[in-house]
């Protein structure tokens, strides 16, 4: 600038490639602060799934196990028959025990993946994998619930159209400890709504 | 290099400029041609999203018509009785009923937001809705389904232990209907979980 003819050329030049060059450093300056911004909050956000999944560990293996132990013998019984409720007596609260547990072990096995999103917060490949698993996962917790839900109501009020009488006036404490279990699965299944919310908005582009 | 000659110099520097802005234009295009791509990609999977959601209402509005339409009844019956079997007997298939004709208009009100993302197949905030919202209902359907199939399955087998009788051997036509309608209330939970993964690739990060 302080030249002429030529000199001006140069000038000319020499300052659009710096204002190029700057703009393209300030623009990699800016996706550097943009991602390390958004790398902070989805840590966040991935440490917050880890605590949510070791919390649902926690909740799934107490509703397996109580539903697993949770027997009655009434104290009266004849010659030939002992009165008992256990857990094995219904088909469905078998498949709750079962698929509660497997839910559990699922939980634990998914550690690692969040574990690698809370190291690499930018990553979608296991933000991705976990969506889909706790996804699939969800439903049969709910299922578990659901089912094991409608055989208490059954328990507790029966149903008088099809002579189904209940069976929690006898066996009260058998049902107090099924319907334990259960509410303990459906915090379950709302912790991994929270689960699948948390997955999402991390993979949501910024 | 500076002190050899102004017109060197000037060319440099505008071969530079020159490289430089044809990099930037390459990168632009580069970019541009991704996002087209990605928006292809993404629109097909909106698309598949739209027809999904059809294939879902249809399912869904079968089930719950099948069920609040199930009744049955017997061709005998007493001076005071008459044996009839139907959905309102059971709390479980009321809450069928009720749920899955709730999920059906759910899909309905959710149909515009898909065909949002068919317009604007790039926008995150339809997708990151449709998703959290699909996951709430997707806990619903199972819900509904896994408690009707729990009762479906004491109709059809009975539970000794409980003096829990089965129904269907004289409601078999009821008890073909009402599982009917389970199944495709499955069918649905099926749907939603693929409209899930769709939302959840859909929001990935290219």
């Amino acid at each position: 600038m302080a030249n002429e003819s030529t000199t001006i050329e140069i000038g000319e030049s020499s300052t659009m490639t710096k204002r190029t060059s700057h703009v393209v450093v300030d623009e990699k300056k800016k996706g550097f602060v943009a991602a390390t911004a958004g790398g902070g909050y989805k840590r966040g956000l991935a440490i917050f799934d880890f605590l949510l999944r070791l919390a649902a560990i926690v909740t799934t293996i107490t509703a397996s196990s109580v539903m697993y132990t949770a027997e009655e013998t009434l104290p009266f019984f004849t010659q030939f028959l002992q009165f008992q409720a256990g857990y094995d007596d219904f088909a469905t609260f078998q498949f709750f025990v079962i698929s509660i547990a497997m839910v559990a072990s699922y939980l634990v096995l998914s550690l690692p993946f969040s574990i690698v999103s809370i190291i690499r917060p930018l990553a979608a490949a296991p933000r991705l994998i976990l969506l889909i698993s706790d996804t699939v996962v969800v439903t049969l917790t709910t299922a578990a619930a659901a089912a094991a839900a409608a055989i208490v109501y059954l328990a507790h009020n029966g149903n008088p159209n099809t002579n189904w009488l209940p069976i929690c006036q006898q066996f009260g404490d058998f049902c107090q400890a099924v319907s334990s279990a259960v509410v303990a699965a459906s915090i379950a299944v709302v912790f991994f709504i929270i689960l699948i919310v948390i997955s999402a908005i991390s993979l949501k582009r910024h």
